[in-house]
């Protein structure tokens, strides 16, 4: 998508041949830097401090971290080094796990001097890919909001609910949750989406509001309390989220809160869909809530939090008094119960086990 | 309650014999400080700008904003331009309205030269009615929380969530939500609090927190995303929150996000118990999304956000973009269909119109 009028990626391959560049997360949406990964080191660094996030870009960013590993150690004993150190980093999204596995499978046949060659093809091939996935959810997605605007008068917008982010930044372009968001308004389709802040890492205030206001996408930035609210008072027609890993029977881990925006939308008759590009789906879990690990992420991410002072500079500042504890987990699971639809590349299908398996007969 | 060993109210006349003292909440956790409201405009400006907040407690400053006013202006134009000026600050809260009328039948009948006196009078007893309420909330809801800890093994704490601040800092002392909170604590029963830190304003983080901590209750910050996860797995016990209005047929009017906690609770079979002294009950009306005004607070409250530098000091950081708009409804309704039971001070009530007109036939 386009930064300033220049089209970006949020992963590629860096001039030099020997490394990879990323946009660096943490710093937006107050500076848009671009940071480079040079090692194994770097990129399981990256994932675990959040530089990239989002389960598809996690997954993408895990590929070319083998490579830049391969390149270094080609062995088997580095190829399992580097599947080990990088899995390890965030235990939720199943998109790491895939990513990881198909590069390991891929190479792990081939000679130690073919390895990183092979690897390096791969990443760039997951990331194409990636891109197409979102580009089909897109193609899936789209016509849910044009039949919403079709019931609209002239001229009323279509008010879509989405949390966290699950944007092009969550991926390695175009987005999950806003494949269908951005396809409609560039199609002229009037849409203004809701952007829960989404604490205690404000993804949405600080990823989805930046990437919705570089192209020109109306939306109001709310607290994550904010959503029942409003959805009891008509002002959500959809809610569109993603997904870090979606079980065999539809259950959906999303960055937590979601399970609280399902509850709502379940409540108030609000349609709540789930953009699930299929490396997001776990084939082996029935029960999302039993079997899904769930991150536990540092206190600190409740306690302080970071923002720009009046004067432009960065500056983080802590909230509760001190002596007070915090806990922090980082997803939930919205039982496939209170979602109306999985948006996937092939189309919309219903969150069960029998409808997943119809649409992925090959699973 | 204690502050640093010293019994403190949120409210109290001051020892000049003219003016008002009230700690100024808008500066807690951080510091506590002790602010001195000395006319009607000083009284109005503290409600509006949340220096005292919490529905009990706006009643109360309202009451001793009256009589700061009749010093001044005792005749039937000051009193209806303090009503006025008053009842203007805050729309949800129905407090507010039952302190200012309680004030206004009981002085308005008086000669002028007689009507701050009795008004002062008044005061102090609405604010010791309320202190005295909040006794009766307690007696009520401790037995709930002996009766989970009964079933625990030994040792084993029994685990609540509240929303918000509804502790004594949000009445004259005591606290609603709070209230039964504290007596089970005070009388051994082991507790643990999670305290929602209750974006935007985060009530939850500088003020539950604080209360909790200075009282020695066990308890753990977290975002407001994380309750839902938490009742899921077993880890919420059940749940208690305040109100700012309760309706004839038991909707629940309290701060934004109340109501996706209570669908939470009813999801996940978690007990959702509302501290509701009969000042809170809006005996008018009967349906609460449709009939109760909603305050639509500024969208800075949502972008911008104090806390405290390492130095100390505290600093005011902003955290979407520039350009990305914010909306701040600051309440929601929870259907009466989601409520456990109310706890007044007459004893536990369903939350239905039969029930609460059982226990206050004399409306």
């Amino acid at each position: 998508m386009n930064v300033s009028g220049q089209p970006y990626r949020t992963i590629w391959p860096a001039a030099d041949g020997s490394s990879v560049e990323i946009i660096d997360q943490t710093q937006l949406p107050h500076a848009f830097a671009i940071a480079r990964l040079t090692s194994l080191d770097d990129t399981a660094h990256a994932i675990r401090a959040m530089l990239v996030r989002g389960a598809p870009l996690i997954g993408a960013t895990a590929a070319w971290g083998v490579w830049l590993a391969l390149c270094r150690d080609a062995t088997d004993s580095g190829l399992a080094h580097a599947h080990a150190t990088l899995l390890a980093t965030r235990p939720t999204a199943v998109n790491l796990r895939w990513a990881l596995d198909r590069v390991r499978a891929h190479v792990g046949t081939l000679a130690p001097a073919a390895r990183a060659g092979a690897a390096r093809r791969l990443a760039v091939e997951i990331c194409d890919e990636d891109v197409a996935l979102n580009r089909g959810i897109a193609t899936t997605g789209l016509p849910l909001i044009q039949a919403i605007a079709a019931r609209k008068k002239p001229g009323e917008r279509v008010n879509i609910l989405t949390h966290c982010n699950a944007g092009w930044l969550a991926t390695v372009d175009v987005g999950t949750a806003t494949a269908p968001i951005y396809a409609a308004h560039d199609a002229g389709v009037p849409v203004h989406v809701w952007v829960d802040e989404t604490r205690p890492r404000n993804q949405g205030a600080s990823l989805t509001a930046w990437e919705l206001l570089n192209h020109g996408v109306p939306h109001t930035v709310i607290a994550d309390n904010a959503g029942g609210h409003l959805m009891q008072h008509g002002q959500v027609d959809l809610v569109i989220v993603g997904t870090d890993r979606t079980t065999a029977n539809g259950d959906v881990c999303n960055k937590i809160g979601t399970y609280l925006k399902a509850l709502a939308a379940h409540d108030t008759g609000v349609p709540f869909y789930v953009a699930a590009p299929s490396p997001s789906i776990d084939w082996t879990l029935r029960d999302g809530r039993r079997e899904i690990p769930i991150e536990e992420r540092p206190p600190r991410e409740v306690t302080h939090l970071a923002g720009r002072l009046p004067d432009g500079t960065i500056a983080t500042v802590a909230l509760p008094p001190e002596g007070s504890p915090a806990a922090n987990p980082a997803f939930d699971v919205t039982p496939a119960r209170l979602v109306t639809g999985l948006i996937t590349e092939r189309g919309l299908c219903a969150a069960n086990a029998d409808a997943l398996q119809k649409l992925f007969p090959e699973r």
